[in-house]
């Protein structure tokens, strides 16, 4: 049951996350002068908000879980849809640190800025860990959880991007391009004075 | 079984629709000559490449309701289950349409925002449609599904954010501030000098 019970901690830390970056962004959204940056934050707190949502449900039910040892009897259904909703918490754990990044580029010093900075890195390492949790758990229930759903639980969904990689704050954003081990984004013509204002002529 | 076809309507559409939109913003990121913009639209279509794994899953076990008729021989707890999934994806098509409306501030002009526009509007509609098929499902199978949680599948999630029904662009972004029913956004300060930027000095 080890490894529920550190599920648990990690959820109810975001669940904490959650809470704290919403009260940071309220400010963005209530004050913004223009309507595409009260859209943008409305609709990163909104997200989080359905995030919290699930969690409400889950949280409770790993207790339930923890409290009455039950995992190992739980049915090949209930197990297999305990692994999805913990694969769409793995999501919603990176897209979180994504939102706190995104948070970055608006607080770029003094006391948020640090605790933004805090909460995306214990945000990192939860992400990382739920990955080695859930690596676990399909091994270990193989039987109950079909193998093409287990490889989905194990894959990494970083693919073309690193930016969380990197300290990009303190490099230059003008003249370095974003690093990243996509195929994609190998092509970007850094320099040439293609910016996304052009594009918009096309 | 009418509902059950609807919804499977409305997601095979919005599935077509996540392809075409993830199209459309890669160049953004393609191209991107800063990291916040690369993250930005990277995040985005990240999210509906997560949305699109669901409704891979979702789609076809539709079509195995609705070939084999089931639906009213679905155990309370497959009941329930379901409905927590039309729930999430109602949620998805609520944030695919502020997804289109964000890409909206940057395709300011020509084909791309035409469809853009259309995608908006569709995806509201469906949006709309599968709330009421919610309602409907909650009220008739009201002895499978907890009051609590019926309840919370029929809330409306749009408070305090009507810039859907205004066409924004049109409007005059600095001196018209967003309209909204909240009762936050009531306070924003106007024309008082306030903005995103004087608050990250504080």
């Amino acid at each position: 049951m080890q490894e529920l019970s550190l599920l648990h901690t990690i959820f109810t830390r975001t669940k904490d996350g959650i809470g704290t970056f919403r009260n940071m962004i309220q400010p963005l959204i209530d004050h913004a002068t223009d309507e595409h940056t009260k859209l943008y934050y409305h609709h990163i707190s909104e997200e989080e908000e359905q995030r919290l949502e699930r969690l409400d449900e889950l949280i409770p039910y790993l207790e339930k879980l923890i409290k009455e040892g039950k995992l190992d009897q739980l049915s090949d259904r209930d197990l297999s849809r305990l692994l999805s909703d913990l694969h769409l918490e793995r999501f919603g754990l990176h897209n979180f640190r994504e939102h706190l990044e995104l948070a970055l580029y608006e607080f770029k010093e003094g006391d948020v800025r640090e605790q933004l900075n805090t909460m995306r890195e214990a945000t990192q390492q939860d992400y990382l860990k739920i990955k080695d949790i859930m690596a676990e758990m399909a091994e270990r229930f193989s039987d109950a959880v079909p193998n093409r759903i287990a490889q989905s639980y194990t894959q990494d969904h970083d693919h073309g991007h690193d930016v969380h990689q990197v300290d990009h704050f303190h490099a230059s954003q003008q003249s370095t391009p974003a690093p990243s081990s996509s195929a994609s984004s190998a092509s970007i013509p850094a320099k040439k004075g293609l910016t996304v204002g052009s594009l918009k002529q096309k």
